[in-house]
Parts: C-alpha cells; structure tokens; sequence
C-alpha cells in the first residue's frame, strides 16, 4: 500500500465506480425504507469510496482484530452509507441492506450502534463521534503503541457542537497523530443553509487554531481525497479534511439544493436515479489489511488490595474513591480521567501513582466522557470522575454511551447540600434521578470509606453505565474493613428485629443522620430500624420487604436530592414492583439550598436529625 | 465619559487605589468566610476597577433600569471580587461583605444567584455566563435595541468548556457589537497549569477564528485595559479581552505560585497581605450612568387565539406546539429558539410568521438554552426547542437556569419509541425524569393537539423551567377545542363511576394505547377509567385519590419512557405524599429500543394496547 503515489486512471475509474455503487445502494435502502438520509450520504460517496479502498486497513471477517483501524461516522445520519460500505465490503449481502434497513429487528438501524459488530459506538446524537474518536486515538497512541488509525466522518452541520471543539482542542493537546476528521461540508444542516456553508478558510482557520492541521479538497475529486488520506495518515498530529461537497450528489435536481434533509427519495425518481448512476452494481472492494499486532497482553484481573479505614474514624468518600482507584491501578486496564478537579475528586491519587494511565481532561465534561466511551472502545476499563453536577454537563453523552452498550465507570463528588458553602451551582441535586434514568445503568452512594472503596472495586467489571456519588465532607466510617458490599444489596446499620416500628432509609449522609435519628427516638422509646441503601440501583428488594413486614409498612426515605426521581423514588418503585403497600415519607431537599455549613443546609432542607424524628414521629402517630 | 482619552496619571492611581481596595476585600471576606476563591479574584482586580469606574454604565439604585449595562460573572468563583465590586460602588456594605459572605441566610453566596439584585444570572458551572451573555446582547442589539453593554468576565480554565465556543460562534454569527468577553488569563486552573497556560497567540486565532475581536492586554496594566475596554465598547462586533494576569496577584508568596486555588488565605497571611496592599478603605467609586432608555413598552399580553382542531383528525402534538406558538407571537415579548431541526419541532411555524423574534441557534444546544435565558433576564418569554433527546445535552445549562430563576419554555419534540425508524439515538427516554428533577419545573406531556396548544398558552406565564414534551406522529384529537387544561390538571378520558375496576393512566401517546385497551377490556367485561395525566409535574393528586378510591386502588399507568422517574415514578411519589395505599402496575421502556414502526416498537417495549390489556389483567386476578 503506497498511500501516496498518485492514483493511475483505471484505479480512479474504479474508485468511481464503487463511489456509484455506495450512492445507489444509499439511495436504494432508504426508499425502500420510506426514511433515511440519502442525500447526506451521497455527499459523502466520494469520500468513503477512497478511504475503504485505499487507507482504511480494516479486517472485516475479524472485527475483533485490534490492529483494525476504526472507522466511526460522526454524522451517524449517514448510515445508508455507512451500510453501503459494509455491503462493499463483504461484510453484509446486498439483500440485508436493501430488505432491512430501518426495519423492526434488524440490526441496520435508522442512525448506527453496535449490533453491528464493525461499529465501535452508536452516534446519531451529533458532535459526539468525534469526541469518542479521541478517546480512541488516546488508547491508541499511549496505551496501545499500536500503529491503527481512527478515521471519524463529520457533517458541517455538527461543527456547531462545542463538543467538536473539545475533541479538536484534546486531539491537539495530545498530538494525536493516529487522529483523522474527515468534515463533509456539503453546506446544508436539517432545515437549510449551515452557518458557515461553504467558508472553507473559516473551518480551516477554526481547526488549525484549535491545534490541527487542515486539508482542504474537492470532496469529490478522488485523487485529491486519495492524497488527503494519504498525508492524514503520515501526520505528526492529528489531522482535518475539511472536504467541499455537494448535498444530494449524483441526483439531478436534489444535489445542492435544499429541502432534502432526511427525505428518502420517492420510488420512481430513484429508479432514475439508479439508472442514472450506472444501475446497481455488486463491486466488492479489498481494502488495506492491517499488519498482523502483537497478541494482547493477558488480562492482568488480580483483586486490588483495597485501602482500609479505622472504623469511627471521619473519612469523606471522595477520599476512598481516590485511594481505591489508585489500589485499582494495579490492573493494567483501568485507566482514569478527570475534568480538572483531581484535588477534588481525589482522582489525583490514581494520576499520582499512575501517571501514564490517567487523563486529564481540563474543564470539558463532554469530551471526558467521550474519551470513557473511546477507551472502553478498545478494553480498557475507564473511571471518569467530575462534580456530580458537572456530570450533567455530559447527559447526553452519557444516554449516548449506554446505548453504545459502553462500560464505563463515572463518579460524581460533592454530592447534595452536604457541600456546604459553595452554594446550589456546585451541588449535585439531580444526578441521582438522571443516572438513574440511564439505560442499564448502576447507581450507587456509598455512606462511608469502607462501603465505597468496595463499591469502586467492584465497578471495574460492572457492565454497562455504572455511577458513584461521592460525598465532599469526612463522616465516620461505619462499617469493619471486611464486610462485603455487592452492588444490589444495602446494610442493615440498626434494629432489624420484628418489633421494630419504622425503617429509616438513607444513602450517602443520610445514612448518617438517620442513625443520629435513630438514636435520638430511641431516647423517646421508639425502636427504629436503620438501612443504608448503598446500592441506589439496583435496589435491595429483599430488604425493603423485610423492613414492610416488619414496621407495618413504615419507612422514612431520606435524601440529599430533590424530591423527584431520586432515592424516595426508586424505593417507591421497588415497592409498587413488589406490590407491598406501604406507608413511606420522603424527605428530600424542596427548596432552593444557598450557601451555609452543612449541618444548616441540611436542617433547612428538612433532611437533618431533627426533621428525621419529627417525620418518623408523625408518620406513627398518623399510622399507629 | 470619553473612554478613548489616555487616563491622567491621577486617574490611574485612583484606579489603583480601587484594585487595591478590591483586592484586599476579597482576600477579607474569604478569609472570614475559611472559604472562597481569593486568587481567582486578585488576578482579575485591575480589570474589574477600570471597568467599574469608566466603562460600565450601570445605575447601582435601580439595578432594574432597561438601559443599564449587564456584568456577568462568568467565573463565578471569583465572587469575593464580584461582591468587593458591589461594595466599592456602594450597593452593599463592607459590613454585609466581610461578616456574611457565605454564611448561612446570606445573599453573597458562594458563587452569585440573584438573591442579589445586581446578579442576572446563577453562575458556578463553568462555560455559561458567556453564553447566557450572548443571549442577553442578542435581546439589547435585535430586540430592544438599546445602546446597553454586556460584559462578561470569563476564566481561561472555562475556555476548555466548548460552550465558550458555540457562544463566541453565536456572537460572531450575531454580530453583536454590544458584547465583550473578558478573559482573565492566569494561567493555573484549579489542579494546575491551563492547557494553553499563558500561550496568549493561541487564544487570540481561536477567538479570531471563531469570528470575534481579539484584543490582547497585560491584565495589570491600567491603562492597557482602559484602552481595550473603550476599543471594546466601540466595536462593529463582539470583542474578547485577552488578559495576561498573574493568579493571587498581590500578594506575595502566593502571587502566580500553584497550588492556591480555592483556598482562603490564613488570617495571619491575610492580614500580612491586607497591609501591604496598604489596608482596609472604603473607596466609593462612582462610575458612569446609562442614558435614559426610553420607558419599556407597555405589556401586550393579548389572550392568543389558539389554533383549532378538529376531533377525531390526526394531529401530531409538534404541530400542535407550532401553530400554537406562532399564535403566541401575537405578544411581542415571546421570542423562539431552535436547535436547527425547526422544521421538525415545528417551531418553524413561529419563525415564518415573526422571523425577528427567532434565533436560529443551529447544532448548540447548550448555546440555545443560555441564550433563552438572557432573553429572559431582558424580559422576553423564550419558547427554546430540539428533539426531546438532544435537550439532555443542555442538562447543566437547565439546571442552572433553574438556580437563576429563569422563566424559560422548554420543548422536546420526538419523545420515546413512538418515533420509530430513527432508532434510539433520538428517542427521549429519559427526558421526564431528568425534567422533573429540575427544581422548579412544570412538565407537561399532552396526548392531543387542542390540550397540547392549550398547555402552550400557559407555558407563556409559567414561572421557572417549563417543559413540553411532544409526539412526533399524528394521534387523534381528543378534546374540544373549547376545553381547558390547566397546569396541574388531568383529564378523565373514559369511565369516572364508582364501579371502574381499574385506572389507566397515561399521557400522550400512551394516553391513546390506553384508551384503546380499555375498549378492549371493556368487551370483556372489565370497566376501566381512562385518566389523561397530561400535566406531569405538577401532577393532579385528587384525580388519582379519586381513582384509588373507586377502583380499590387498581393503577396501571404507562409511559414511553424509560421505568425510573418518569410517570410511573411521579404518580408513586404522589400516592405516597398524600399517603393512600395503592397497587400500581408499572409499564415502562424496559429494553433498549431499535429501529420499526411506532406500533411495533410500543409493542416490543410493552407499553402498547396488548400489553396494556394483560397487565390490567394480571392486576385484578392479584388483587380480586
């Protein structure tokens, strides 16, 4: 494979016509699905032809092959296209594509996601390919050492994401030379012209500022693409072709003209449009394979030898996330990111210790995540840690990686009013009922040391969106170094007998108020049963259960959270699920919390001792 | 005032005196405070006095007046400088300053909220005072059109945030020569150096880039910044101050040294600083006053005439959204907001009938809530909306809408499996448990076009966040058009007699599958009550109360959502608060959708009529 020499006609006479055949059978799918985007992907023809042929060195009968090079479509809109390729390929029939795009049960969805076997991520959310493009590349060149290439297909339209600027900015900050963004700028977004249309210098002037370089083509001159690849795949850095295209290319009087987002083209006019481009063709193309790649090293899974805490003693949360995360480290495949808050997160005792495994991210939770998802692509185990609040900042990305079926680890710190002076702008409040509503996701929130460096343990092989909220403040560690915490259960932490008259159900520093309430109505000779429900979900059913039987259906859910979606609710769930009735009051953080210490906000917001026992008080008087 | 004029060297050291003053006030009150960001407000003194003293036109009495220039904070951590800023121009007093900054019950929180009258906007999430900036530059140059200022004071760590870029991208686009972004370049973040550290170069190609002036200064030299804030204030479009500052500049020992972000100087070193800065004053400062603006025009809040439709026609909800909207336009404080896929939330509709009030914000979402929300501190009512599933990128930008008090509109716009072929990158599933643990929120999910536009209409006086959540395909009409929908409110759909064995809740599109089951069911002899529960938060507690009494408490409540705190959960907690027993059957998106038609995928994910039917079913054979 010589990427530069300068192609021979009969090469580029092939490469057209494989480039027909891509936008005949874009066209051919998504008319016989009646929805699609055919004409984002005919602007693209040209572009994947020359890169499947000539610069992708892709294994297609082992997708597995991790000397592959990957190859994500950004602007996953195009995914007639994209299976187009794959049909191209080998990898799919002809039949597959054109019977059963779009259709129920097939595994050629409207935009990608990996029940496809050659797609690394789902996109389809845009200005998210890119992102998760250098997660990859970072796994690529720092941890793998292996020469694959990432190759990421952009729309002009997703350029106004400031996701992309991220990606673009880290790509840059880690010279990430194995790092191609192919931008097709074919000038028209869903409803009309794109901001910057064709302004070509625009785009280039933005991406070199941002620390890349820039290549400029006729997104439809194959030999120009041809040595765009070429020169892509010999940076020194990451690279952006920003390629000039038409929408709709190869249609007489759809390309270049608006109105033809996301419309598949009506039957007759693409039978002409068939026609026109030659007809349907079976061209299967061999592209580059990659050289063969040293074996992966064995999976290196000895347990970690977790941090131990004295018993009584006032350790925050955050703290254990960090210590365990550097125990952790012994496994070769975890790996760590942060969004400039290390000191806070205490993610910094992982980059402390292992220094070449951790990523620093700066303050852009997007791409943080994003990078989660690249690396996961490629076997590492990533923990990606931020405030809980700024967790929200990457939601969608989040969404996007369940439906990716991503393993990735997130831990929010400084969760709650729990925070303290900082005030509302930094406390987490809703993360619990958003992670929660995660496809698939693990939600868990430990109250002490011991029960989080366990919970982390454990989230290196959890499957899946798995989530820790972590508390800012020291708060006694309650549990002996020994005990065992399996994500799905919870603590008893008082009572337990049949006689008990209510169940106090916390997580996190509720936990620790309701055994202060707990002994506070012990004083006035009600015995309370108290339970740490670590483990937000899945939920401890077994234990709620036993708590309704026992108090008569009596339980007090404490949260330092909103009151919707979050710890009241997923025990309300688990209860309407097991149809026991029961009497639960909620207490949760109503108002909107200010600044003040953290035993005065939590009083304010009702979650404190105090309202604890006026709660449980009135919920027997009301129930007794 | 001639901004222009070169500053007399009495001037320039009164402004001295006044950075002085700043500096040692913010050291004070966080060192009382043992909280706060000292550093992060020294390196930003100088600018903040010129500013204050000779740029901004701001009448500190009535901080209300439209002609009043806008500061934002955009590092909000830097608030000891922002409230030494309001005490040196006499809003607050250096006693309220030093004594209850952070304190509990204070206004001068942590980071600013407008508890303080001064303050437009929450800020502490990095990335979103420039883009709400934006928004409020938008409403001053094409709405009001008012000679006012914005003037926005950002963190260089926060250009890391690709928000910073999507709103200088939006300014550029704008045009918005009312706007300066001042960028307090310090070089250290809060673990360490900035990605780009003090590489001013890089900054001022990105901004350039980006399509905005670049005016690069040493922060500390007063006459520099006099220079550039007045180039600022003259501009033909948005500028952005390049700084060079040092971090913790003045006092010695910390000044430009790591490792001090966040962290409150020791009383004994603050007192040391204090001195050398040459002590406590109690400089008023005076600065410029705005021009008198003309009086606002008076409210036209005409009732809108609301589009009608007929029962029993295929409406879908977007339409809906979209004619009613465009009725809305009527008053001429609504404006509309759009993520570049108007024509499918249909907001199109607003934008063709009153194209001076939409902004087309393109692929941003992030930009397009902030924007939404400085329109709102100007006074307009913004109707900002995407796909339900893309609002999840905004998450943060929402949740701090919601500290800022913002009155803002929200709509998401193919919602769920209902939407069929795209697959489930662009299915909101988890858009009602992330709203409503907004605090604040109004979450509404009509099942027809006539309750739909009705919901709209009220949207438009809606405190806080409110959300529409929209069907993408055509459903029947369900209502006359004369009916009413109160926020809070439900509909009974079918049934309301003592002798209902069963409720069926639902909203929209689950609204019409339940309807339908209960044909069914009632052709077996099952009478079942149909409650449309199109106001999701807050919800309608009598109606259900009614149901659980009349039906012995038989629920069956369906959601095209994802089971964890969506509908199911909001009619859980509800139950629970008003504390009557109750056995709900809960149907949910268990699985993680595909591609397929509507009818198959609400059959797959057993929220379709069969389904339904069943599950009603088994709940009476339990419960009989």
């Amino acid at each position: 494979m010589e990427a530069e020499r300068v192609l021979r006609e009969d090469e580029v006479g092939r490469l057209a016509e494989l480039a027909a055949q891509l936008r005949v059978d874009a066209i051919r799918c998504s008319t016989r699905a009646g929805s699609g985007h055919p004409t984002s992907s005919l602007s693209a023809a040209d572009l994947l032809a020359v890169l499947i042929s000539r610069h992708l060195r892709y294994d297609w009968a082992d997708p597995g092959n991790r000397a592959n090079d990957h190859l994500i479509f950004s602007k996953g809109h195009a995914s007639p296209l994209l299976y187009a390729v794959f049909k191209a390929v080998g990898a799919i029939t002809d039949q597959e594509l054109v019977d059963t795009y779009r259709q129920f049960g097939s595994r050629l969805e409207g935009h990608p996601t990996p029940a496809l076997p050659w797609v690394d991520v789902a996109t389809g959310s845009l200005g998210q390919g890119l992102p998760v493009g250098v997660g990859i590349a970072l796994a690529g060149q720092h941890l793998d050492r292996l020469p694959f290439h990432v190759w990421v297909l952009c729309g002009d339209s997703e350029t106004a994401e400031g996701s992309i600027w991220e990606a673009l900015d880290k790509a840059g900050h880690y010279g990430l030379r194995n790092l191609t963004a192919i931008v097709d700028v074919n000038r028209f977004g869903q409803r009309g012209e794109t901001e910057l249309e064709w302004d070509l210098d625009t785009y280039r002037r933005r991406v070199e500022a941002f620390g890349c370089r820039a290549i400029v083509i006729d997104g439809h001159d194959l030999v120009a693409i041809d040595e765009a690849l070429g020169r892509a795949r010999q940076a020194t850095g990451p690279t952006v072709v920003l390629a000039r295209t038409l929408k709709g290319k190869g249609i007489a009087g759809v390309e270049n003209q608006p109105g033809w987002h996301g419309k598949p083209i009506k039957p007759e006019q693409a039978e002409q449009a068939v026609a026109a481009l030659g007809g349907v063709r079976q061209i299967q193309v061999t592209g580059p394979r990659p050289e063969p790649a040293p074996p992966a090293p064995a999976p290196d899974r000895r347990p970690p030898e977790l941090p131990r805490y004295d018993k009584g003693a006032k350790v925050a949360t955050r703290n254990a996330y960090g210590d365990a995360l550097r125990a952790l480290g012994a496994r070769p495949d975890v790996v760590a990111l942060d969004g400039e808050v290390s000191d806070s997160t205490r993610a910094d005792r992982f980059a402390e210790a292992h220094p070449d495994r951790f990523f620093e991210m700066f303050i852009s939770e997007q791409q943080m995540v994003a990078a989660a998802v690249g690396l996961q692509v490629r076997g590492y185990r990533p923990f990606a840690s931020t405030f809980a609040a700024f967790l929200s900042r990457a939601y969608d990305f989040i969404r996007m990686a369940a439906i990716s079926r991503a393993d990735i680890a997130l831990c929010g710190s400084h969760a709650g009013v729990e925070i303290g002076a900082d005030g509302p702008s930094q406390m987490g409040l809703e993360d619990l009922a958003a992670m929660r509503a995660v496809h698939g996701s693990t939600v868990l929130y430990p109250s002490d040391a011991v029960s989080c460096a366990a919970l982390v343990a454990q989230m290196v092989d959890c499957t899946g969106i798995s989530y820790l909220r972590t508390t800012r403040g020291g708060h006694p560690v309650l549990y002996d170094n020994d005990e065992t915490f399996p994500i799905g259960g919870s603590k008893l932490l008082r009572g337990g007998g049949p006689h008990d008259q209510v169940a106090l159900v916390g997580a996190g520093v509720t936990a620790h108020n309701c055994l202060a309430a707990a002994d506070r109505l012990a004083g006035e000779g009600i015995e309370s049963r108290v339970i740490d429900l670590y483990s937000v979900k899945p939920l401890d059913s077994q234990r709620l259960l036993d708590a309704v039987r026992d108090t008569g259906g009596r339980l007090v859910v404490v949260e330092d959270h909103y009151p919707e979606g979050g710890l009241g609710s997923a025990v309300l769930e688990a209860l309407a699920d097991l149809a026991v009735p029961a009497q639960v009051c909620r207490l949760a953080v109503r108002g909107l919390p200010t600044s003040g210490t953290p035993a005065e906000l939590m009083d304010q917001a009702g979650i404190g001792v105090s309202a604890i026992v006026t709660a449980t008080r009135d919920l027997l008087a009301r129930t007794s």
